[in-house]
């Protein structure tokens, strides 16, 4: 018995869009093994028909019009690779789900935003709504936490889950070159956006948190909630600092849930460098689970690319095909609740803290007092080089404070006559 | 609308199967909320009921059979947790398939030697069989690669499969400690058993690779094609070598595709001390896979106890409670290949060699004139002390070389007058 082929529109023919092509026909038989079924592009949709995209789309039916892909006869799934939460691509999800077409997307922005009312839309229309692709391509995330620890009650996830940051923060540290040095390198290899903000300010990182959170706590995601720092503001010198108390920085989405409070946040971090976490290097992507009953898991692999993310993408239309069909976030979408957010001020923490100050005799001291005044115990002090005309950094480690006890301690630093650089505050994390 | 429960029966109450009983307990409404429906435990069997478990049995039907459980009406899944590849668990796997009962397993050695017959009569008779819980607990590593990666073609995957070891091992780096003096700790604290020989000759982690390979590349189970080596024979030098040249020695799993033949084996190699896999410590498991779009992704977790074991088991049951129903092995098992062997003696690697020899003039030129004469290249040799009275310690290790070339070289080394232990060869990979 040969059962009918799968049938799928793709919209957004980029470099993910290519590459969900290029696995669909490379491993055609493979695939068609896995599922009983082979799965058939119905037709493709990109704005510009004639631009070598290095795979042969001649085969396919084009259209214009992404929403077109929706009212194909006996189409079983519409791929969106449009990207940006609004837009074509919200509309084309929101036409794809309301006609009861299986939804499958990479787009972390649309789901960040507009997860609970897709899924919501999804569960009335009896549609799938799928999106291993929107967190770190070459690691089948959501099928983790969604499926594969569902047993547990999950206490907290964290991750790097951006490739372009930990690119960055890994070259600076291996050369010793500065950040906006290393940004123009990555812009030219291909590793960076030509506009990196939503890289570098963890915007992107932010969103498949955001979505990370929503399967691990059965929370709405909720882009609203989260606090994100990005990694421009970190220097050379913050690495080399970090190196020398044996840490490395990373940009890390962590996640937590204390009672029934849900803290999220994406922030450069310093873990310590011989640390699992730590090893994570490049364009790699780590995302750590810690659950009631199976303990810590983590599963790593490469970030973004054209091969994981269209690998991503191809998983879930063999989820489909196979006829594999799950509530998004895996309970019905209406009990996911909106989050209690809880204060980051009230988060015990180690801290790192780099001043840069005018080498003034008493300057200690007077740092050293207002740490007391505002509880903040030091556990270590670096000092380098002593030239009353030139700043010097000091360099300060925390034991556990209270988060918000150690920022105003350093906002009555940042106004001291003597700082000469906006004093960075960064988190210790030793998990 | 409330679905009916799942009701399931329990077959060995050890620390898995009280562990499993513990998920249920505790986790009752967050599994319902995911699955929809409760999971019922409708019975449970096992040779001692008084035994303190720590878990609240009292509440459940007992039965002295295990096969008595299939027959219990309405019964959706039997749960084998008795182990052992033959005997009651061989027994009431194949009476539940025969009634089109799903099956979960953790049950290792079953999969690795009846694996194939299994899966057969489970897609004959229409019955899920399911075994999350056989490979590394605290990894959901089956869902991984038959579902999250099954848009690769895989090319090999490699791990360490087996916590004892690991855990071992690590001691003995940690602590300088011999293997007999580790191994009798482990077993206090309850991380070795007993009777230790399947984890420590390689035997349970051979298992796991089996199933793995199975899901990977679409082979047969099959427990003879593969080389087995364990760790009782690594001393507390060979640990302390590595270690001076920046290795770790690691019990691996390796499974590699080379055409169309799959090589297989589990055997203690060098990996790089600061690389991902040499960072795994303890008694925790990784696998890594390598997929041709994916590239190398990699999980990690707990690889045994009972709360990671348990949560693999119950994320199994949520699964079949949710209505998912896929292929074991995820393609039809009639489809199965039986697997060509590859020739490990072709497969190219860099080697660790340790020779102990009596200490005179000319000694090492006679090695290197064997290594020459079988085209075995030499990267490093470390000699440790110079004392004619004592035998000491020649560490070489080699360029890339084909195996069977270097063993044979070993062979004609073993032979020599001046030879005072078994030389010890072992593969240095750095993936």
């Amino acid at each position: 018995m040969v059962k009918k082929p799968f049938r799928i529109g793709i919209a957004g023919l980029g470099t993910v869009g290519a590459g969900v092509v290029r696995v669909l026909q490379s491993n055609a038989d493979l695939i068609a093994a896995r599922t009983g079924r082979p799965i058939e592009i119905a037709a493709v949709c990109a704005r510009e028909r004639t631009r070598d995209r290095g795979v042969d789309l001649s085969i396919y039916s084009w259209v214009d019009n992404p929403l077109a892909l929706t009212e194909i006869k006996d189409i079983d799934a519409v791929v969106e690779l449009i990207g940006g939460a609004e837009g074509p691509a919200r509309q084309l999800a929101e036409a794809a789900l309301k006609r009861g077409c299986a939804l499958v997307t990479a787009n972390k922005a649309l789901l960040a935003h507009h997860g609970y009312e897709l899924a919501v839309l999804a569960e009335q229309q009896g549609a799938a709504l799928m999106f291993e692709a929107a967190v770190a391509g070459g690691i089948p995330i959501i099928k983790y936490l969604r499926e594969g620890l569902a047993a547990n009650n999950i206490k907290a996830i964290h991750g790097i889950l951006n490739g372009t940051c930990n690119y960055i923060l890994t070259e600076m540290r291996e050369t010793g070159r500065s950040f906006a040095d290393v940004l123009k390198d990555a812009q030219k290899k291909g590793y960076a956006e030509a506009d990196p903000t939503f890289d570098i300010e963890g915007v992107d990182a932010a969103h498949k948190l955001c979505v990370l959170s929503a399967l691990a706590f059965g929370i709405r995601p909720d882009f609203e909630a989260l606090n994100v720092t990005g990694i421009s503001h970190i220097s050379a010198k913050d690495i080399s600092f970090a190196r020398e108390l044996g840490y490395k920085i990373k940009l890390l989405g962590i996640a937590r849930r204390i009672d029934e409070k849900i803290t999220q946040a994406v922030e450069p971090c310093l873990v310590p460098a011989d640390s699992t976490i730590g090893a994570i290097e490049g364009v790699f992507n780590a995302v750590f689970v810690e659950g009631d009953f199976v303990g810590s898991s983590l599963a790593e692999g490469r970030g973004a690319g054209a091969g994981p993310t269209a690998s991503a993408v191809v998983a879930d239309l063999i989820d489909l095909a196979r006829g594999f069909h799950i509530l998004p976030f895996g309970v019905p979408a209406r009990t996911l609740r909106q989050a209690v957010r809880g204060d980051a001020g009230d988060l015990l923490s180690r801290f790192y803290l780099h001043l840069v100050v005018k080498d003034r005799p008493g300057v200690l001291a007077d740092i050293a007092a207002i740490m007391r005044d505002h509880n903040v115990s030091m556990e270590a002090v670096l000092q380098r080089g002593r030239d009353p005309d030139k700043p010097v950094s000091i360099v300060i480690t925390s034991h556990p404070v209270r988060q918000a006890d150690i920022t105003r301690a350093v906002g009555q630093m940042a106004s001291l006559a003597i700082m000469k650089e906006k004093p960075r505050l960064l988190r210790i994390e030793r998990f």
